[in-house]
């Protein structure tokens, strides 16, 4: 079976060997304030910079996970107003986690299956926008180049991109943003129980800010001393440091790989799905413009089909993932993770097309 | 080589199976979202309130480290002034936290490697009464009675016990305790990245008081939303799917040995080492008064011979902690849980005892 769910998804093709070798050589209790673990910090951020092209000056920091990063990123860089773009579901719990931290938050909300063009305006006063560059919900993906103008149009603001369900995909230019994020169990093809959050110098000033102010940014993970023990290729507290030992390989696999051709082989896997839902008689792609199609979250529309569609797939041995919420009869969602071959998508798409009635 | 350091420390000796299974079974891409995780999820539940006797009715979550548990503690229990017995590194941490969140604690110290007697008084007002069990930086324990009869002179108050470094050895009774956490890497023997937290009703009340006062209690990791999801053996966001797994079974395999074999055992390798440091010539126990001597945590006062001693242990192939902060160089700390077997600590203690000069 290829679980072809966007996340958790299929494990990336190494991770099992990866996890052998781990138990062998005692990873399961390495203790976090040793060297080796030191290393191993070391080469999961140097090798998450340079198979990301992210700055050498950024801040890279772990999590127990990407909801822990909206909460994280809310305490440390909102003093009150956050902006959100909302567009899905994942958009949406960001917004209302602002709320519950108490950071009275403003939200420009669109239509789930859509997304935002060029007239949107931010608030002057927002010190943070934030930004869900990939709605796993809906299968919408913000273009890159509409997230990098944001900078321009809050000059005020710091940026902060969810990347939950695209990374490593997505080439950012991280001189337009400060803050990007993600977690381990959907592009990297890893065990859940790992976020990885990523922040350059404005942010780690603007927690201190807020910190000389006397207002509260959390205590072990704020990111003054998430920098203080980060500088020295540490942790705060004791860490998955299974999940970073993996991660660390997982990212050193993709380098061997190329990102370029990582990104040729999501381009090619993405543009024949769409091909086959835009010719197909009953099934198509629920989000209706082109420019706002995720590479690598697929929602097709399954309308009264739904069922039929699944158990096809499942009888060929693959797992595809429901609707989300409301459209959970509805929808399928496909990932296109780097774990996922061409073949595999040749053999999904041939399913697809097969169902033309 | 066997790992005595208290954390991470050996891995049950199970583990290294559960994981290979594991693997085979998908554990890693699991969704957290299938029936499969909620039946891992209660098993782990029901397992660890059978083994450590918890009432059906308490509540056991899940978080990324026994460091957030502290954190969501202070932020979920506490209006303002908690008060804090501090007697070591991580008791003194607990209370730090609580002033980085703005909770106005309060705090009794004593000396790092002493205890508290019950001359002791908790200010009236005081909303929360937070103790470490067992300081993991010097090997202290504090009596179960003690910690019992904190409720009887604190009857306003919700009493959290730190437990991270005894459980699943100490005895508790939960009718005087209102909240107590542990993380896994310690006594359970497993790979880090997993916080278990265990609450009553009163403090899901207590948290739900403070929200509608509207003081922020965080937000995915909040009592109630914990609890919400809780109840059907869900959690809030996306775990460690694999840790939770791993706890199932190591709590399955230590049920099946049963709690009174693994509690005489421990007793039994904690009297036998602090017999051996009674009667050596140059090292003792740091902890001087009986009734504070950690089991599960031992600290060896090594005065001007740590280096000797800690190179005679590694030379017969057993891995001591060293000691805590001011104490690195001086002192040797020893784990004992139930993963390390009475021949272990039999041969740790005629090692000991051959150093006598």
């Amino acid at each position: 079976m290829i679980n072809f769910t966007p996340g958790p998804s299929q494990l990336y093709l190494t991770v099992e060997d990866h996890f052998r070798r781990a138990i062998r050589d005692g990873i399961g209790s390495l203790s976090h304030r040793s060297k080796e673990f030191e290393t191993i910090f070391r080469e999961t951020t140097d090798g998450l910079k340079e198979l990301l092209s992210i700055p050498k000056e950024n801040h890279i920091f772990f999590t127990g996970s990407a909801t822990e990063i909206w909460e994280r990123i809310l305490q440390n860089l909102v003093e009150e107003g956050s902006f959100h773009l909302v567009n899905g579901a994942f958009s949406k719990r960001f917004y209302e986690i602002a709320a519950q931290l108490n950071k009275y938050p403003r939200v420009l909300e669109v239509p789930f299956g859509t997304g935002f063009d060029d007239s949107i305006r931010v608030p002057e006063t927002a010190g943070l926008v934030a930004v869900t560059q990939n709605e796993t919900s809906t299968g919408v993906a913000l273009p890159l180049d509409f997230v990098h103008r944001l900078k321009e149009r809050s000059k005020n603001s710091l940026i902060a991109v969810d990347a939950v369900s695209s990374l490593p995909y997505p080439e950012f230019d991280y001189s337009k943003i400060d803050s990007v994020f993600f977690s381990v169990q959907k592009g990297f093809g890893l065990p859940a129980g790992l976020g990885v959050w990523v922040v350059n110098d404005h942010c780690i000033e603007k927690a201190k800010s807020l910190l000389a102010k006397g207002i509260s940014i959390g205590s072990y993970h704020n990111l003054p001393t998430l920098w203080a023990h980060g500088r020295n290729n540490q942790t705060p507290e004791t860490p998955n440091v299974l999940g970073i030992y993996l991660l660390s390989n997982v990212v050193r696999d993709m380098l061997r790989k190329g990102m370029n051709k990582i990104r040729k082989e999501t381009d090619y896997k993405a543009a024949i799905v769409y091909q086959a839902l835009e010719k197909h008689s009953y099934l198509s792609p629920f989000v209706k413009e082109k420019e706002f199609r995720s590479k690598t979250v697929i929602a097709i529309d399954c309308g009264q089909h739904f069922t039929q569609v699944k158990e096809a797939l499942l009888k060929k041995g693959m797992i595809p993932g429901d609707g989300y919420g409301d459209f959970k009869k509805r929808h399928l969602r496909l990932a296109n993770f780097p774990t996922h071959s061409k073949e595999q998508f040749e053999n999904l798409v041939d399913t697809i097309a097969g169902l033309n009635g």
